[in-house]
């Protein structure tokens, strides 16, 4: 029996970073929301799990993702991802290895948030339409100050890895490279200006992203249609007016 | 030796819910940012800490609080409580109850950044009198939907506790508890107004702040000078203007 994934059926969002490690792990999930009814799936099977619905349910999550293993119900991504982490090789065994692997997933959740927000600075009930001069000001404070001290981080983790470059934890792949890749795919849908620009100062983040895509489950992944197309419902959104690029004249 | 604990010495901010933690546990610590420059200590000692400054630094924090324990650096506020929670008797010792109560903390670091952004919807780096058209849209926002969003939830969380409805985790008290006392706590301090009104339909959880609060060692902390007070620089801030009391005829 595999894991049970809940997640929104037509977006990446946070899903895909618990996506992502499960393809890399190479074992088996049901992507439950995007199941046919039929088969206990569809958006239903997910709202019956958020409102606690059946007896003895006392440990509803707050919101999508959550992870379904047996018993076990993990809500909040980084936590699933410390539980995927130590069970399918995706992070170091060590209790310090393991902290440290989990504190990077906690920082590129904050900067998810951030990332999201450059569209929903005023409420994330509202439509983008709605708050649209707020979101020209946030975004042109996380393209000129955010992104590049988070970059910043990043590349300085890869320099100062004892054991290279290639990963942000010790010689091997972690669910953090993962998550990494992700949050630089997602940027340079959203902003491909910005981030390009950007990443010309961080050549280590930049060269993790393009080795983390062609790693082959990853790859396959990523052709296949189970990797859902970026799309402006999304965490990440494209709206070339947030992108800060010049006019040309 | 004790523990390291190093944050912005002049608010609570997140490092609040680490000195929750120590303090409840009774266990010694340094608030190494507000000792004197002579004792090692001072806002130049967490730079030195954040700028990864000194040989072999290999996990420098992205921001405070972080906690050092000998050798182990750890950042972010849930990391922190994950690693303090089974060493101190405030998490359940088995994964699955670790889990949950990191997930609750999970949730509860989303609702401070909410909390946050009520006053900084555009950027971190500007002056709230910079953004308070959009600070008061927000906090619309925030008051009618986010507030009783998480107070449903934590008080639903109380209420299928099978253990009974004074603690968020079992029958004992955990981090996840001293946290949410912390939230309750910040909000009534910078929206006095509308977390009265949103409290009537959480009893549940504002009695945990209560009793959170009566706690022995809770409250010789409270009343101690090491509790900061609360101020307008720090993540929960009191501006009338954002905290939608109808104006009074």
């Amino acid at each position: 029996m595999g894991y049970d994934l809940y997640y929104w059926p037509e977006i990446q969002g946070r899903g895909e970073f618990v996506r992502l490690a499960l393809e890399e792990a190479g074992v088996a999930y049901r992507d439950v929301a995007r199941l046919p009814e039929s088969e206990g799936g569809g958006v239903k099977a997910l709202m019956a799990r958020l409102k606690g619905e059946g007896e003895g349910t006392t440990h509803p999550p707050f919101a999508p993702p959550f992870l379904v293993d047996g018993d076990l119900v993990i809500g909040q991504t980084a936590a699933i991802l410390l539980y995927l982490g130590t069970r399918h090789g995706l992070a170091p065994a060590d209790e310090a290895g393991r902290l440290w692997t989990h504190q990077i997933q906690l920082t590129i959740a904050d900067w998810l948030v951030e990332a999201h927000d450059i569209h929903h600075p005023i409420g994330s009930g509202l439509y983008y339409e709605d708050q649209k001069p707020e979101s020209l000001r946030r975004s042109d404070d996380f393209r000129t100050h955010r992104v590049p001290k988070y970059l910043r981080w990043f590349e300085g983790l890869l320099s100062r890895n004892p054991k290279g470059d290639r990963h942000l934890v010790g010689d091997r792949l972690t669910y953090a490279d993962l998550s990494l890749f992700q949050m630089i795919d997602g940027l340079a849908y959203a902003l491909p200006y910005a981030t390009r620009s950007a990443l010309e100062k961080a050549p280590k983040v930049a060269a993790l992203h393009m080795a983390v895509a062609a790693r082959p489950r990853i790859k396959a992944y990523l052709e296949s249609d189970r990797r859902l197309p970026f799309n402006t419902q999304d965490i990440f959104r494209y709206y070339p007016e947030l992108d800060g690029q010049p006019i040309r004249g």
